[in-house]
């Protein structure tokens, strides 16, 4: 792919908008060429499966299922946008990928993360992101920014174990893989915050800075 | 399982409700307990995937993301009604199983049919049907029937080619697996029709009569 394919992960209330607004100033900066998008969602499709996933009303949704459409959504971001966008060199920028699905439905939801990787294989073949950020904060103080923020998604409803599950996750993914992942920690100030994606992105391209 | 998993398969306009409705009237002479039910959908999480899977409005969906649908729908299907009904020895009817899976998305829109068959595992492990009607009919006969019903849904708005190849498939799987599967040519007259599937509805309790 002559295009680069960034991730933004994290659990709620992390900060991710912000952070993704940084990067897109980041690659502005540059002159990159790229487009933002999130998952679930990133397409018309997609959009009505992330509905389905976080409305509350669906109460005893199976977490196989959960998985499933979540591969669903993202089969057709692929499809749709994202390797379109890839194959003519412009950047993605997506908020959450499949390192979600590892860290909610996996570490969060106990799915077998044999299976997921199963999944991940069949859906993208050999597609992953090229750099990912991880933003990586107490659980606790993610979910006060989350509950100040007004009604709580399917998602946002689960107890803070589950979160502390994922976050255990996330951070699980990018000890075993730090050339992919950036983890920075969240709760410091966000000059620090920023200053850090900066120089994790310039390492990045190889032109530390 | 000590209940039996009946399913009833078909391209458009083959007749299934009417024959569905001579298998549950089979069930009830014998006092079998059952449930009725059909894929895409059984639950409510299930009809709305069905409600996105046939929708017009959602032109452009990959066929991958198509099969994933299908199998989130299964996957809650199972969980919440299939599973737990033949678990207490309660018979499933259900109109469309993983053999349309294969027959739409594999020979239809020409999915990997291994791919099919790996999404099978994960989400069925070894559960399968022990009997499946398939209905056969030549699809120009079976759309003309379709078509004096009213409006075409997503997949019957597909070209007659596209059926052929899902009865193609249909018929396959017939050939390959006789002891599951029972073909009937849909075309007969509907005494010989019934008649056709009491016998071998019969056969498959082992009471021939």
């Amino acid at each position: 792919m002559k295009g680069k394919f960034i991730t933004v992960e994290g659990t709620e209330g992390v900060g991710k908008t912000t952070n993704i607004q940084c990067i897109a100033s980041w690659l502005d900066e540059r002159g990159i060429a790229y487009i933002s998008t999130r998952e679930p969602g990133g397409t018309a499709l997609g959009e009505k499966i992330r509905g389905l996933l976080l409305d509350k009303e669906n109460t005893g949704m199976a977490a196989s299922a959960e998985l499933l459409l979540m591969f669903a959504a993202r089969a057709q971001h692929l499809e749709e946008k994202i390797i379109p966008a890839l194959e003519v060199g412009t950047w993605v920028l997506c908020d959450r990928f499949t390192d979600a699905t590892y860290a909610y439905q996996g570490f969060g939801r106990g799915l077998n993360l044999e299976h997921i990787k199963r999944l991940e294989a069949l859906v993208q073949g050999d597609l992953h992101p090229d750099f990912t950020l991880i933003l990586d904060i107490d659980p606790e103080l993610g979910m006060s920014r989350v509950r100040a923020r007004g009604e709580l998604d399917r998602f946002e409803s689960e107890a803070l174990e589950f979160f502390d599950r994922v976050r255990a996750g996330y951070r699980e993914r990018a000890s075993d893989n730090p050339s992919r992942y950036c983890l920075v920690d969240a709760s410091s100030p966000l000059a620090v915050v920023q200053e850090h994606i900066v120089a994790a992105l310039n390492a990045f391209v190889g032109g530390a800075e």
